[in-house]
């Protein structure tokens, strides 16, 4: 049993916050807290991956934590409290429920694999170098380069990083080992002979960002791996972010720093994974988002953030990763995917460019459905019209009162069980902890069909599982205590009417009607468990033919993939960016009507 | 009156080390010392360029400051005492002295100018953006690309400082100014419409280092300035200096960021000189000896500390400014001149670009003394050797009790009076303070001429002038307390010396005797001022006749100036350094006899 919490509603104010010991369980670590900071800070500030829906603001459940010991400041009754509510007061130990801590998750790092001719941008040559001597003092740099005149390289000037690291190289190589080149001429590094060359890919999705280690000599996926944007903590969308971005230098910083720290601990994840070190990646592909690019590059937003909307850069950008400090080759440099405009960015470039082979001629339609929902209407040789909708967290179980990643214990499938209940499916056979995104979107097709919520959304008051909560009506999913409130469900109606308000002034831009599309390519991490008939039941998928249907995962990181393993897939990237265009939702003043008309079930 | 010294003897260590204000008189700013740093240190951390030709290890008295109050730990009787051997146990006003105070100098930012044909690798072009709308809402990057199309501008991928820095430079200018450009593609910065791109040109010397503020558009010199290497704090010499580079991680970061904030100071004082903002400079060009080159760009010395002294690169360099941090342009880039080898560097080849028009057919010497000389031998067309030569500071006013900057008060002359005294000419004609280089190696002259020292160097026990210091035998050169003592005259024995032998070397390297030598360019702020008459009598440079000398001042600045207005004179840079080979010190096993031959008068 915890201790009894001798510090509830003592807000420890006379003595001003001081800094104490926070324990996780797990991990068990303590770790120090700043002064007046809150237990979700503590655990975000040190890597520890706390779920936060909201952001931290108190309007979701998903950061509950046990308060083993220890007193502490706010907060509620009980020893179940909000991460993010309380203040410790007193040395404390917490346990990390499994609902709120984000475990590696099955979904977003899948995605069907599409075979590619390896043609990666990085060449190892086996070389080796003249020592010097008191005879021959030719520096390094340029020894090197004689060196590998022979094989056909003429090296480039060397970065200021590549050069740093030269010297030391060499001597540690013995004058003997593998020049690791980027477009032939460039040197990432000089490696021990043999070395496999490393690339990264990652999708930097506004609530999730998924990254793989792979084998650039031989395509091989090492090590995949999907954690939660730690930039989340600052606001769930990208327009709460841009806002939180422009009101301070600081707060742009924050955000920037967030991004590029969630990169570095996915690196540090995939490479522990694989036992591979961080210095042996020598290339990145990245793809997000256009606000995802902005933020992760440190670049202002303020113009992305009032029309016209208008990004610094949208093509495909090369800078050198030395600046992300996270230890990589020298020379290693990241490729960030084109944009199409507005917001529609690499992400969704690299989801054309991972599904282009699943087209069956026609009209497809490609979905890409995230915190912010890209879909593209195609027809071959043809534009490609392109539009993004702010479908919010919901359906990836954020902004969810009992939502949780798709991890152990994550409620996937819901079922009526015919006695006014439900049957839940659960990712592991466990005993249910929450609702991941399919698990949304199924218990609310369950909860339509079974009667529990009408038309409009509405809880049905005398509905057998229909509960009342403080915070108002909820439909019991589970015991004991597994709900879905009201609130749950106008998320999910909102996200799911922008959607489809989506879809249709797609069509009606494209001309085409819901019945000619052949072909509907659902992406995304949530896209790839949900199931079609429960999407299509609640609307927000149109009502075709299912076979027309293909769920392909998370496209958008296949496609950094492609682009990682080979030069002329990012070459068709930016083909297919330059192919798009953006139909903007600003400029649509159709879009409300549509939304509502969308809104009910 | 100074307050009695409260604190002399008293070791404080019983409280342990604090912070106190330290306040110095001018400019009479109070500062916050770091518990148990020096007065030196506080002053060095602070920007106040107080004289330390020991580099602080108080061998040498050039740090000499009056303790006007407070108190302080270690130090002499009385209220003179040097910086860098007390720590303030009170709050202490110090007031500094124009001898310890290093002043803006005329001599080392001189140089005689060349006339250059103006071709800088900065290209101005006015332009107008289209602005974006909501019809319109192409990226920032890509828009300024499609704009500057008809100006022949074919612009290439920008850097990510660039980046940064443009949605706002375009909105601030309203969508219309100049774009500057490096080598008619790289975006260097969008500024106002009509901005004078402004260059950079720095000679890295070891003790002392020139900067000049340069009109790109007109060649115009808008400011010029000198100031100490703050690296002097860790050692006089770039051996010293690489011997702590290497000894720990954090001895070579210490030099590195010293480095740095030299031209950070350098940067400001230009800048406020002539009323320029750093964000006007557009382009950098560098020349140092290698070890400066190293250190400046935080690469490793180790090969360079040990046989068989390789550099890690030694051609030319190009690389971003942006993380130098000093508000310049976002794509300012800074240029470092090639070197030949070892460590002859790109401020020997700065010499030789600029001086390349003294020759006069036949057989040329060119010295630019410094730290570290280095000579050249040239014949038209033909190979040209160098060697570079460890000097030492002496020659400069550092290491030598009475030495001082070129600042007002600096003896530069040096005259027997006919009566065993001595008459003295400073600069400013107000009473002497110190010794700068030139006046050093005039009292030396004239101390031998009067009978004062020996043909080796040895002060006469019963000359008219030697007195006995604590220290030992000394020439009393000038009332009440300028010296020149006998490990100051073996100082400039050792540089005179090390000068003579090294051309003696290269003479014999070319296979030409004295006397067929047509020219030898002085070269060198020292250099600048040097009575040749006392140069040759002490034997420091040949007895050939006085008309074949051309002394030319800084003459590496003036070649950085001229890399800096014209790309063609870096090609030629680039020529000349391959046209060199270094003759090295270190394989000649015959320099230790020649240089023990040239040590006495």
């Amino acid at each position: 049993m915890p201790e009894p919490m001798a510090g509830y509603g003592n807000s420890g104010k006379a003595e001003g916050p001081a800094s104490h010991l926070v324990i996780f369980e797990p991990p068990g670590i303590p770790i120090e807290s700043i002064a007046g900071e809150t237990v979700l800070e503590s655990a975000r500030r040190t890597g520890i991956r706390l779920v936060a829906a909201c952001g931290g603001r108190g309007t979701c459940r998903s950061c509950y934590v046990r308060v083993l010991e220890g007193t502490f400041d706010g907060g509620e009754e009980g020893d179940a409290q909000r991460a993010c509510q309380i203040r410790p007061i007193s040395s404390i130990t917490v346990e990390l429920s499994a609902r709120s801590l984000s475990t590696p998750e099955r979904t977003e790092v899948a995605g069907t694999d599409v075979p590619v001719e390896l043609a990666p941008i990085i060449r190892a040559v086996d070389v080796s170098v003249v020592p010097p001597s008191l005879e021959d003092r030719c520096a390094d740099a340029e020894r090197l380069a004689i060196a590998l005149e022979p094989h056909g390289v003429k090296l480039a000037p060397l970065d200021l990083e590549v050069l740093h690291a030269l010297p030391l190289a060499l001597r540690r190589q013995q004058w003997s080992g593998t020049a690791l080149l980027s477009r032939d001429t460039r040197l990432v590094a000089f490696a021990a002979s043999g070395t496999s060359p490393l690339g990264l890919a990652v999708d930097f999705g506004t609530t999730n960002v998924a990254g793989y280690l792979v084998d650039l000599a031989t395509g091989r996926r090492l090590a995949g791996r999907g954690i939660e944007n730690l930039q989340a903590g600052f606001g769930s969308d990208v327009v709460t972010r841009i806002t939180y971005a422009t009101r301070s230098e600081t707060g742009h910083q924050n955000l920037v720093r967030a991004a590029r720290q969630t990169l570095s601990m996915l690196t540090q994840a995939l490479c522990e994974s694989a036992k591979a070190k961080p210095a042996d990646i020598v290339d990145i592909v990245i793809c997000g988002n256009t606000v995802m690019h902005h933020l992760f590059l440190g670049l202002p937003v303020g113009a992305l953030g009032a029309a016209p909307f208008v990004a610094a850069a949208s093509g495909a950008l090369d800078f050198p990763a030395s600046e992300l400090g996270l230890g990589l080759a020298p020379g290693c440099f990241m490729h960030l995917l084109p944009g199409i405009g507005g917001y529609v960015g690499g992400d969704h470039v690299a989801a054309l460019l991972a599904t282009r082979h699943h087209h069956v001629g026609g009209v497809s339609l490609i979905l890409d459905i995230g915190t912010n929902t890209e879909i593209s209407l195609l027809r071959e040789q043809d534009e490609i019209i392109s539009i993004s909708t702010p479908s919010g967290p919901a359906l990836e179980g954020g902004h969810i009162a009992c939502g949780m990643r798709a991890g152990e214990g994550a409620v996937e499938g819901v079922r009526e069980d015919g006695s006014g209940g439900f049957a839940l499916t659960t990712i592991g056979g466990v005993p249910p902890v929450g609702l991941c995104g399919s698990g949304v979107l199924d218990a609310v097709a369950a909860m339509f069909r079974s009667g529990a919520i009408d038309r409009r959304g509405r809880i049905s008051p005398d509905g057998p599982a229909t509960v009342q909560l403080a915070s108002g009506r909820a439909v019991k999913l589970a015991d004991p205590d597994l709900f879905f409130t009201q609130d749950d469900i106008r998320s999910v109606q909102l996200a799911k009417a922008a959607i489809r308000a989506g879809v249709d002034l797609l069509l009606e831009e494209g001309g085409v009607g819901e019945q000619e599309v052949n072909r509907v390519i659902v992406a995304g991490a949530f896209g790839a468990y949900i199931d079609l008939e429960s999407t299509v039941a609640i609307g927000l998928l149109p009502d075709i033919p299912l076979e027309r249907y293909i769920q392909v995962g998370n496209a958008a990181g296949v496609g950094a993939r492609l682009a990682l393993l080979s030069a002329d897939e990012r070459e068709e990237a930016i083909r297919l960016a330059k192919r798009a265009r953006v139909l903007e939702l600003s400029g649509l003043p159709q879009f409300q009507k549509v939304f509502f008309r969308r809104i009910g079930f």
